[in-house]
C-alpha cells in the first residue's frame, strides 16, 4: 500500500514562470526516460522478486516509491514554472485574445513562450501533461520487466545512466538557480540509484551471461568486421578484451568468405575458446536446477497469500504461504 | 513525498494459478480504464488545484494514492496467478521443450494457458507487463487532465463508471472465490470514488456549463435530426427536458433545409431559450472575474515554493508562497 | 448509410490566413477530445444498443451525425487558415529557398508560422492532418465504448465537457471574429450534446451504481486518508454526502493501522451503511435479469438482418429479425 | 454536413454468431487498411483540393461517404456476429461462473470464441472496438495526405489494393453465406474506387513524375546491383524498360566500386538518358508556374468562406470567394 | 547478410550548421514516408517472395538495400547540420547557461534553433532520433507488407510517390546547395525506384483485379453519388471510363432511394457490365489454381532451408530445398 | 553504404511448419529487445561518433550491421514457419472455406494454429509483420541513442542483456532441433556483443558517473526505506557497498522525518562523502573542458563532408573535414 504526505522529498522551488522550460521538463514527467518511466520500471519488476527474492523486493520498492516522489518534484517544477497561465486561460470572456501572437511587443510574453508546447495551452490548462517534452504520450513500451533479476538489474543501471544525462542535458537550459537545485538533487539520485542497482548485481553469483544458459562456444568470441574501410582495432576486437586468460577473439576481417567457408557458421570451430561444449550444457543444467529451485521453493504452495499482517522481517512472504483460507 | 508499506490494501489471494484470466486482468494494470490510468489521472489534476483549491488537491492525491495501492493489488494477483511460470523458465537446460503446445495431453497446461498472452512467457517471464490485456502498452493518451475542476471530475465520475464496468465483466470470467473477493473490493472502491468526486462537484456553485463561458443561446437547444428513420423523441430532444422552465428543446427535423434557410445558422433565431446574448455575455464577464480571480490569487507571488515543512492545514501551501529565498 | 452535402452545418469563414492557430485548431481535428473522437465515440457505442435500445440508438447516431459535421467544419477551418501555402509549396523550381527562416525581416511570414506545425509543410502539403496539435497521431483508444449506456452516457458527457473546455481555450488564441463565430458555435453545441445525454441517462433507472452489480457494503462508504497533512473535510469525506438518509462516509484517519487491524479489510465491519450484503445479492439478481431480458430479448433470433427497408418507426429493427433469407 | 440514414447500404445479414471471425473483421473496421482508414484518407485529402479542383473534391467526398457507410456495415456485421455475448455479460449475477474455460465441454462455446478477443468480454461487452483484429487501436498515422493529387490518387489506389486483398484473405475464414455475401459486396467496391481514382489521376496531365519536380538525369535511370547472388535482370533493371524511346537503365554492377569512382556520385556521367538538365530546369519551372497558378487563381482571396448556400454546380466554391462580411 | 562501406552511396556535405533545417529532414528519417519505412517496406516483402518468385526478391533486396543507404544519407546530413551541438552539450559545466532563450540577441543562436526540436537538446544529444519531424516515433504501422505481389508493388509505387513529394517540399526549405545536391539525389532515386517497381508489376499477368478474386459484376461498375450539390462527371463516373469495350459506369444519382428499391444491393442488376457472374467464378478458380500452385511448388518440401552456399543464380533457394539435415 | 548478400550469417533452417512459434518468434523480428531494435540503436548512436570518436564508429557499425543480418534470419524463420500458408491464401476460390475453425478435426491445422496470430492470416499474408509477438508495431520509441558514449554504451549492454534473455526464453517453446540451432547462434551472438561494448566501455576513463557532471555530494550517498516493513540490508544500503574507501551508504530510516528536519534536504549534511562541493565543480570543469574538446576539435570546421573516397584508415573523416567544396 501507498501513501502520500504533502511535503516533497526536495524542497522544489522555482524563482519565476518560464514555460519554455517547463516543455523541455516534461521529458522527465512523461518521456521514455523520465521519472514514471523509472517508477514503472522498478515497481513493475518487483512482482516476481517478492517471494524468491525479498530482499531485492525490498530494494525495488524502495526505489520504485523514491522515483514516485520524484515524478512527484518534477510534476510540481513545472507547474510553478507554468504559474499564472491557468489563471489567465480562466479569464475567459477577456476582450483582448491573445490569437495570433505573432509579434510580440505588447503581447503576453508567458503565453507566448507555452506556445512552444500548445498543450499546455489548450488541453492541460496549465498544469503538466504525461508526454514527454514533443507532446509524444508516455508509453508502456518504455518499461522493462524480464523477469530475470541479472537481466533487469542491468536495465535498471543502464536506465539511471539516460536519467542521470538528462538532466544534466536539461540544466544547461535554466539559469534559475532554484531549479538548477532541484535537477542537482534529482540528477544526482540517479547516480546513487546506479550504485544501488550495481551493488545488488554483484550479489548475485553467477551474474554473466545473465540469464541461465551459457553461450556456444563456437559463436562467443568471433568479431565479424561488416562495416568496410576505417577499420580500428581494440579490446573489443583483437587480443583477450574481457574473456578468460588464454581466450581471445577472433576477427573475421572478410565475413563473406567466412559464411560460405562454414556453411553459414554450421562447420565453424573456434580456436580462441577454452570451454567446450559439454562443459557448457554442465553449466546450463547446474544453474537452471539452481535458479528455478530458487524459484519454486518459495512460490509452489496454493492458495497463496500475497501479504502477512503486519510483517517485520524479510522472511514474512513466506510465512504467507502458509496461511491457508 | 510517496511512502509505502508492505502490506497491500487488501488481502489479495488467488486459490491456484490460472494464466489465462492473468491475461485478461492486465487489462486493470495497463489498459485504459485501469488503476495505472486512475492514479496518474487524478496526480496529473491535481498539480494545478495545488495552490488555489488545497481541499480538492487533498481528496485528489487521497483518491490517486489509493489508486496506486490498487495497482499493485492487480500486479499482486496477476503475478500469484501466474506462480510457477516464472521457475520453470528458469529450468532453461530442461530437456523436453514445450514448442509446439498443439495437443494439451501431457503437456504442461499452465504453459499452454499463457499462450493467450505470450508476453508472459517471453517478455516479462512470468511477471505482469505495462499492457492492457491484448498486449497494447500503457499510454499517457489514457489520462484527462484539463486543469478546470467542473471537468475534469466529471471526467474521473466517468472513468470510475468504466473502471467499475470492467471489473463487473471481470468477475465473468473466474470461478476463484478469493480472485472474486478482490474483484469485489476494488469494483466498490470505484463506487465509492465516484460518490466522492460527484460530491466534490456539487461544492462547486455555478458548475454547469463546465469551464467559464455560457453556450452562445442561438445554439443550445437545438436538436439536429441527423439520422433519418426509425426516429425517436424523448427528454434529449423534446419538451423542456434538462432546461430551465419556460425552456424546451428546439427539433430540427430537415436539418439540410434549416441549414441552407439560416445560411448555415447564421441567420437562425432561437425560439425556445430564455437567456439573451448580453446576459450571455454578463455571466461570462462575471465568471471570468472570479474564477481568474480564485486562481491567481494564491498563485501570483514569485519566487514560489511547493511545500511548507511541516504542513498540517490546508492553508499551508499560501504560507509557502511567503517564504522566500 | 452516411449521405454528405456539400454545405458546412455552420457557414465556416476566416478573415485571414493564420497558420499558428490552424495548428492549435489540429487539436479539435485529431485530438483526443476532437470532433474525430467524439463522432466516433458515438458511432461504436451505437452499435451494441440498435436492437435493445432503438430509441437510444437514434440519438447517439444524430449526435454521431452532427459530430462527423463538426469535423469537417473544423477541417474547412485549419484549411481556410493555411491558403496560400499549398499553392506556395507547388512553386516547387522558384529561386529564392524558404530555407532558414531564422531572421523574419523580408521572408514569408505565413511559411515562417506554418513551422509551428512542421507538418503542415512538408506531410500535408498544407491541409489539415490527423493528428492533435503537437503532431501526434489520432488513436482508437480515445474511444470510449463499454456496452452499456449507463456508462457509455457518463464517458459520453465528460467527453462533452472536455470538449467544451477546449474551445473555451482555443478561443483565446485568436482574434479572427469569423473563426470566433464558428469556435463558439462549436462550443455551445458541446453543451447541448451534454445535455441531451444527461437527460437520456435520467430516463434509464435505475442508473446507480453504473453497470449492475451494488457495491460491497463493506466498501462502499470509507475514505482513506492517504494523502498526511493539510487535510481536508466535505461532503466527499465527511457526513451524510451523496448517501441515503442515515448513512455517512466512514473516515479512514490511519489507513496502515486499519489494514492491519481488518486483516487487509477482510475482517471490516461497515457501520454506516444500511444496506445488508443479503439485500446487495437480491438487487443483483434482479437487475441482472431484469436487464439481460431486455438486451436477450431482442438480440436471440438467428439469423440476423440489420436493416428492414424501409424503417419508419423505432420499431423497425424488430421486425428485421422475422425476416428470414 | 452529414445525414445518415437507417438502412445500410449493403443489407447486411449473419447465420449466425461468430466471435472468432468477429475478431478478424475488426481488421476492416479499425485496421491499417480498414474501413475508417480509407474514408478518412478521402475526406482528408479532399480539403484542400475543395477550391482549386471541386471536381476531384466531389469524387473524394463521393467516396469518403462511402466508405463510412462501409465501415457501418463492418460494425454492424462484428456485432451481429457478437450477438448474445452483450445480454450474456448483463447477467452479472449468475451464479456460474465462465472463469477457466480451459476445457470446452459443457461450457459456453460462444464466450470461449469470445476469448481470441479479450476486449470484446471485458471492454467493449459485446460490440466492435476501434482497434485491428490484434487489438492495436486505430493510429491517425494510416492516414496519407499529402497536397498534391497526383500523389494523393496513387496513395488511394495503393490502398484500394490492400483493402481489396484484405478482404479476400478474410473471406477464406467464414462459411457463412450471408456474411460471404457482405465481405463480397465490400470487397468489391474497393476494385470500383481504384478504378475511379485511377481513371481521375489520367485526367490530370502531366502525372509524371508524380509532383512538380523532374528526376536529376544523372540519378534516374541507373540500378544498383546492391543484393549479391541469385542476380535477376527484367524490364526494372535492363533495357528500355520504362523509359522513353532510347533511353534505358543502367546497372551499376558493382556499386561500391561505382560509388569511388564517382566521389559519391558527384561525377557520374549518365549516359542512357535523353533529357538535358537544362531541360529538366525548364520543364520544373514551366509546371511550377502553372499548378502554383491553378491552386493560387481559386484560394488567395480573403476572407474566404467554405461554402455559398445552396450550391448546385462544381462552380460554387469559388462564388463563395466573392462573398464579404 | 548485410555489409556496410564506410562511403556514403552519396558524398553528403553541408555549408553550414542548420538544426532548423534538421528537425524538418527527421521526416525522411523516421517519418511515415521516410528512408526506414521504405527500407523495412520492401525488405518486409521480400520475405514471402523468396522462393516462388526469386526476380522479384533479388530487386526487392536490391532496392531495400538502397534505401538503408539512403537513411544512411539523411542521418549523416541531420548529423552535420546539429555541427557543434553535442560538442556544447559536453560542456556541461560552463557559468552561462543557455536557459530562457526567449530574446535572441548574445544568445548562441545554433541552440536557440534547436529548440524547434528539444529532442535534439536532451535526448539524442546531437543526433538523429528515430522520429518524424514532430518527435513521433517511427512504427511499424508504416510498413505495408500484405502477401501478393500485385498489391505490395502498387503499395510501393504510391509510397515512393509520397518519399518523392516530401522530399520536394523540403527542398523548399532549405538554401544550402549542397544539402540540395543530396536532397536531389535522394529525390530522385524515388523517382527510379519507382519505375522499377511498375516495370516488375508489369511483367506478372494478370495483375488487374489485383489479388485473386475478381469483383461482384454487381457491384463494379456503380457510382454512388454521395456527396450531393456542386456535382462533377468525368471517366470516374461516366462513359466507359477505365472498363472494357461495351462497358460503362452505371451512376446511382439518388443513392437512398437505390438502396430501398434493390433491399440493399441484394435485387440490383448490373446493366452497363459484359462478365457474368459464372465467368467470374471460373476465372476465380483458374486464378486461383494458377497462382498457389506457383507458390507451393517452390515452398512445400520440409525441411526448409533458406539459402544455397553460394548462390550464383536465381534458382539456387530451389536447390536449396533438396539439400537435407 | 549497405551491401546485401544472399546468403545468411547463419544457415537458417527448420524442420516444419510452426506458426505458432512463429508468432512467438516476431518478438525478435519487431519487438522492443528484436533485432530491428538493436540495429536500429547502433546504427543511430553512431552517426554522432562519426567524426569524434571514429574507432567507436567503426565498432557500432559492425554491430548495427550483424544486427541487420539478423533481422533477416529472424524474418526467414518465421517465413519458413509459416510455409504453405502463403499458398493456401492463394487459393482464393477454393469452395471449403476455413471459416470457424472452433473444432480441429477435419481442418487444416496449420491455418488453425497461425489464428493465434491473424495478422499473419489477414495482413502479411503468410510472412512476417513488423510488430511484436501481440502484433504490437515496432516503435522508434525502443531507440536509446543520446550522444554520450559512457551512456550508450550502457543502454547498449542492458539491450543486450534482454535480447539473450529472450532467446532464452523462446528456446523454451521449440523442439525443432534446427531452429535451436538458429536461435542458440543468435543469443550466443548477444552474448558476444554485451562483451565488447563492456570492453569498449572501459576504454574511456573516466565513465562513472556517466556523462560529465559528479554527483553532488549531498544526495550521492543517502538511501531512503521508502517501503516500510521486510526491511532488507545489503552492500546497496550498508556500508561501504561501491563507494572509495573511508566512505558509506547512509541509511534514511525514517525519510518523512528526515525531509522534515532537512528542509527538503536543504540543509542536509552528508557525513559519510569524501569529496567536497569544490572538487566536485573542479572535477566538472576539468572534464567538460576535455570531452567537449574532443568532440569540437573534430566537428568544428564547416563546410563538413561525411565521406572521404577512399577511406582506408580512422583517420578518414578527420581529412574530409579539410575538403572544401
Amino acid at each position: 500500500m501507498f501513501y502520500h504526505v504533502k511535503e516533497l522529498q526536495f524542497n522544489a522551488r522555482v524563482s519565476e514562470p518560464d514555460p519554455k522550460f517547463a516543455a523541455l521538463l516534461l521529458e522527465q514527467f512523461g518521456g521514455a526516460n523520465g521519472e514514471l518511466a523509472a517508477a514503472m520500471r522498478y515497481f513493475t519488476q518487483a512482482f516476481s522478486t517478492r517471494k524468491p527474492y525479498p530482499d531485492k523486493y525490498d530494494m525495488l520498492m524502495d526505489i520504485a516509491t523514491e522515483e514516485f516522489s520524484h515524478l512527484e518534484i518534477v510534476g510540481a517544477t513545472v507547474t510553478m514554472l507554468l504559474d499564472g497561465l491557468n489563471g489567465e486561460l480562466k479569464n475567459a470572456a477577456e476582450a483582448s485574445p491573445l490569437g495570433k501572437l505573432t509579434s510580440r511587443n505588447g503581447k503576453d510574453e508567458l503565453m507566448h513562450e507555452a506556445l512552444t508546447n500548445p498543450l499546455f495551452l489548450i488541453q492541460s490548462g496549465g498544469g503538466p501533461t504525461l508526454t514527454n517534452s514533443q507532446g509524444v504520450p508516455f508509453s508502456g513500451s518504455y518499461i522493462d520487466a524480464n523477469g530475470d533479476l541479472t537481466v533487469d538489474l542491468r536495465s535498471d543501471m543502464a536506465a539511471e545512466a539516460r536519467a542521470k544525462i538528462t538532466y544534466e542535458y536539461l540544466m544547461k537550459f535554466t539559469s534559475d538557480p532554484l531549479v538548477h537545485d532541484s535537477l542537482r538533487f534529482l540528477m544526482t539520485r540517479e547516480i546513487a540509484h546506479f550504485q544501488m542497482f550495481g551493488a545488488a548485481l554483484d550479489t548475485i553469483k553467477p551474474n554473466f551471461p545473465m540469464g541461465i544458459l551459457q553461450g556456444d562456444p563456437r559463436h562467443t568470441h568471433t568479431y565479424f568486421n561488416l562495416s568496410n574501410g576505417a577499420d580500428a582495432r581494440g579490446p573489443w576486437n583483437e587480443g583477450q578484451g574481457p574473456w578468460s586468460a588464454g581466450e581471445s577473439w577472433e576477427y573475421i576481417n572478410e565475413p563473406h568468405r567466412h559464411v560460405i567457408d562454414t556453411q553459414g557458421e554450421i562447420n565453424h570451430q573456434p580456436e580462441t575458446v577454452n570451454i567446450t561444449q559439454e562443459e557448457v550444457e554442465e553449466k546450463d543444467k547446474e544453474l537452471s536446477r539452481q535458479r528455478s529451485e530458487e524459484v519454486k521453493m518459495k512460490t509452489s504452495a496454493a492458495p497463496t497469500q500475497w501479504s502477512s499482517y503486519p510483517q517485520e522481517s524479510v522472511e514474512s512472504p513466506m510465512e504467507a504461504d502458509t496461511t491457508r483460507t
